[in-house]
């Protein structure tokens, strides 16, 4: 099986790294640490290889691959052995990443992305294409009547109205063009009634939201093990720190705070209630990457004994996504070839703010994750 | 049903701190924080009730239990307002420690323990006595061939050997006297094949070894989290600080070395290879029961990409260890009621280094102790 | 010598933990830690004694001086024990802590205000009288044309005009009855020309602002060692996560403006550049007293080699302060004594943002003050 | 003025980092961070530039500087680029870098030592040389009735006795062929009263011991700063996990001793006395040069309260160290032409375990430090 793998934002930290890491993957030059899907249970699940996904994408910059590739490389993300080895890969990708129409109406917009959906998928014969949006955080979108149902929506659209984040405008146009549709970005996305249904009609899968890839990760287990001792999670702060593109546009309040809303929900879900504290991001340029976060969890033990942990977590936030991509883009195209429709709760293991009323402990997560995976493997033709 | 709770470390932090809760909680002054037992899942499991429990104990030292609650309460431990509710309960506990005997011999000196255990016993007409060994860790002990078979060790104790460490002569004495064995420190306790055979012959359960009570509950949450996103841990280091009286007795580089090593094992397990790195034990006097542990962990992500994690966890390791003591009773008692024999491997939740080939990640222990307390429920009386 | 000690905030933490301290200290229940003035290089500088100190202040509240003690006690700030030893002390300050007047004027509040000092000063019969701002954090007041001039500011206070935000009017009204003023909060106090002007004319020293406590006393050592071992700061971010009544206040984002400008003020002063980075201040109300600061500094090495330090400072802040109120009413009364006039520049050691353009560096605030303690001891009577 | 540099351990991480670093400063290709001499302070003191720097030195191994440096670069201690650039001073200056003799014995040893030093002079016709040890950290040495008197030593050696550990030798030889000589190592080095001794009979003057580069340069200006606070500290604990060369010898419980002594030295000279706890060293070959120290202090301040500060140094060990052995070489060269003679008390900033009656505190070492740069200009011919 042959699955396109089209990227929102595909000259971006997480793309480039993405795309060079299928690559080394492909050639054999890297093990496949940090990929989820390269464990022993999800052998048998039927998953595309990494020599069977193509890549595509769109973004508003044109800088070449190759340049940004150079650029990660130079700031520790990415070796530049390997940068090198890769380079005739990056540049035949480059020619897949398309600029971002901007038409005059989103109708427009959305027919322009569904053309090149579907001749990426004609040049290439792929059995499938999962869009999969790691673009800039979006401010929180506001809501819309049209968002109700398809009918609506499309009348909207039809009107040159201009009623979708460009999130859910991307899911619109992946869901037309016969493609699902991936979030890992705490943007819109797929999460609305009109999308929803549209997905359904269409027979399309769909994941999301927000890739847990550092601080979320590390609540998602430790909530539950304070949850399990029977110990009461008095206060829980945190503040990250990162300087890469997403931090710029994360020190905006409304993106900043529907990532914060996103990072802290694990501890309701996961507690039964809410502690104190928030979460903060904040954009230090220097530190790149390189995304330093810090906790402080205080919480009341036996006779109410008062504790604290504290911990920092020190995490290259490309590094860390990327491989989450490929193993979301893998376990998608999977899904919809077995027929699966609507949205993939089983991914939640990959998600900070996974779709769906939804276990958030990280163990939990990781049964549905396998179950799905053993159930994609018993249909699998091969 | 009435259970005993006799604890060898009578006069020890954690043994005051489970005495002074049971009463507290007994009394309705406190909520359960830190005690599993009082989540929901185990309402069904026919546990005795805090009203059920009796407290006894063997120590070398002679110490009033009320002069020791105090000293507690004056380090930050114990809420000196509950010092004084539970007071009465206290001095009734006092007299039920006894001075720990020294006899001419080890077979002597059993002879006493089983003496002492049997009159708890029957005093107070209780159902079953649970042995717990909160005492200080000991140095690694020596193999000697009595520790193989029952006969065996029969025969050199008879002859007046002295073959077994303190912790082991208490399980010895406790099977003899029908009451199960807890070891909730990193002792031989009952881990000999001699006294598994006892054990068995006389139809009792028990559990261990090391409370998990800090780092390493972290650990069995954090190794997983890396395991099963496929991050590959390069280095694990620790130091931990303490200063309370089992901080003397580990900086002791024998009792360093067996805590240390059990401390490591669920990262081999839990990865399936031991990274580099190693813990260390340091005692602090200031630090005083607040123990202090630090951690470093280096791991790669995906293509090699070096990361860090950091934590640092200042608990009170009484008010940690205290209800997990009062818990070990509680499920232990029952599992004796139920006819359960041998190992309690489904324990394993509770333990640094647990008995038999076990699972060492957190959230499969939490499974088989669930599933452990569900089948309790299912065959107890109430 | 004499010397009252006129709290702005006299029921506040600070306050109160000043007032049982000074008490204790007189009583010699404590040893002087904490207090810089006990340290031998102020031996000789003339200062008052313990018990030489009268406390008094005004207060929005009327809560009594020993319940907040006793709410302080409770909280660990206080030992208890302490806290009864001096009860009788508080009693008699409580009388002497007056509710803040709020008069239809400003004018009107500045005469009270100054009637309540004379009252104090006169009933005592003290040499001198030091009020010490030590209330909650007030917004940036707005800039106002009376600031320019005593003449300017005593017509548009004779107009009935409201031209002072409070903590200077409590510096007008301080200076006009002859005290002299020390602020030890980022509020403007006595930082205005006209205040200068009176101050000047009245021979009155002054002194602030914003007493260094925690973070901002360890940027004070550790900028200047980056510094001279000629190591490149490239940023320095930081969070304050506070519970306490300041806490609450500060999270107010025109007082966390003040406050962060005053903490990062001193990284520019001593390494001659601005780093990136921001100092952030959080409310989590169960952290409480016990304010917890972490701070992340990235940083360039000899060929530009990256590094990182962090810090975790988890301090009381009232404990941290209130020796340092003591410090100041001691060293600005002798000032007044010895015919110091104006901004007291050598007090910087105990300032984030020391009034005149002086030297941030801690070793340098230090020599400035031991010189200017002995100055004190050379011309004192003594 | 020439100086000639001869680094014992020549074919060291820092010894490298120190002749890459010193040509790039030559070719302008880098900015002066890390270097203490490149800071105003020092421009008038007459120091030798970079260009009239000549290295050379002994090592144990052969392997050459350029491979050395590939290593450091491929390990993210020294930009490739550069290594790259300054590829033809490596190769003249691995010429002069020596095999280590072994001598049948001591005496002969010397002797091959010294024709090095005077041959690596005369060739290039150096003003002063600098023997600077920045080899391995020696086991404690055992002290022996030779080391008494230059008279003893003597004898010793002609009959054939090895009565020095190595680093003493290396300053023997310094020494007899009219060397200054350095010890950037917690060996002993020139600390015996024979070579003092010999030195003060030469006309040399000294320096050591112990570069100051990391934990211990963070403890010379906290423990000022609570010492001035008049904070009590309780502990002060720390674990150094590190894994370069010398993280492997000093994990020879032996260096480990020497080591961890020179690091709380400052704490006693500092505070006055000696607080609770150690500082461990650990090897984890992973962490590789990049050092990381993780310090606890905990404190009282007013009224008992006990507090804590937590740090965090994550330091490149030879990007610390080279710039400070540029520094060293500089100073102790101009030293020696301006005719001082002795220890160099002066250069206390630079070592854990300064010579000396000196200040352990950072502020006081730096004002003698650039006091000792103001008399070398002042007596400077330039």
């Amino acid at each position: 099986m042959t699955v396109g793998v089209w990227l929102v934002g595909g000259r971006g930290s997480v793309a480039v790294t993405s795309i060079v890491g299928a690559s080394a993957l492909r050639a054999g030059l890297v093990p496949g640490t940090g990929c989820v899907t390269e464990l022993p249970e999800f052998r048998a699940a039927g998953l595309a290889g990494f020599g069977d996904l193509v890549f595509g994408g769109h973004d508003r910059v044109s800088t070449p691959l190759t340049k940004r590739a150079g650029e990660l490389a130079a700031s520790g993300v990415l070796p530049a052995a390997l940068v090198r080895a890769v380079h005739d890969d990056l540049v035949r990708a480059d020619a897949d990443i398309r600029l971002a129409p901007a038409g005059e109406s989103q109708a427009e917009t959305a027919a322009t992305l569904q053309a090149d959906l579907r001749d990426f998928r004609d040049r290439y014969g792929l059995d499938r294409v999962v869009v999969v949006n790691v673009s800039s955080t979006e401010p929180l979108a506001a809501a819309h009547p049209a968002h109700a149902t398809a009918a609506d929506l499309n009348v909207a659209l039809r009107r040159g109205e201009a009623v979708l984040p460009p999130s859910a405008l991307y899911a619109y146009a992946a869901f037309s063009a016969g493609c699902s549709y991936v979030d890992f970005t705490p943007s819109t996305g797929a999460r609305l009634p009109a999308l929803a249904e549209i997905a359904r009609r269409r027979g399309l899968p769909y994941a999301g939201n927000d890739g847990k890839t550092g601080e979320t990760l590390l609540k998602s287990v430790l909530a539950p093990m304070f949850a399990r001792r029977h110990l009461h999670v008095r206060s829980w702060s945190g503040v990250n720190l990162l300087g890469g593109g997403d931090g710029a546009t994360l020190a905006d309040p409304g993106a900043n705070a529907a990532k914060s809303a996103s990072k802290q929900r694990v501890l309701k879900e996961t507690l039964g209630y809410q502690p104190q504290g928030a979460v903060r991001i904040e954009y230090v340029e220097d530190i790149g990457d390189f995304k330093t976060a810090w906790d402080l969890v205080t919480f009341s033990g036996f006779l109410g004994t008062g504790m604290r942990l504290e911990f920092t977590w020190h995490g290259c936030d490309s590094a860390l996504a990327a491989p989450l991509v490929l193993d979301l883009a893998r376990l998608t195209g999977a899904a919809h070839a077995a027929g699966r429709v609507g949205p993939l709760h089983e991914l939640a293991f990959f998600f900070k703010d996974p779709l769906g009323d939804v276990a958030h402990g990280f163990a939990e997560q990781w049964q549905a994750l396998t179950a799905f995976a053993a159930g994609l493997g018993a249909e699998s033709p091969a």
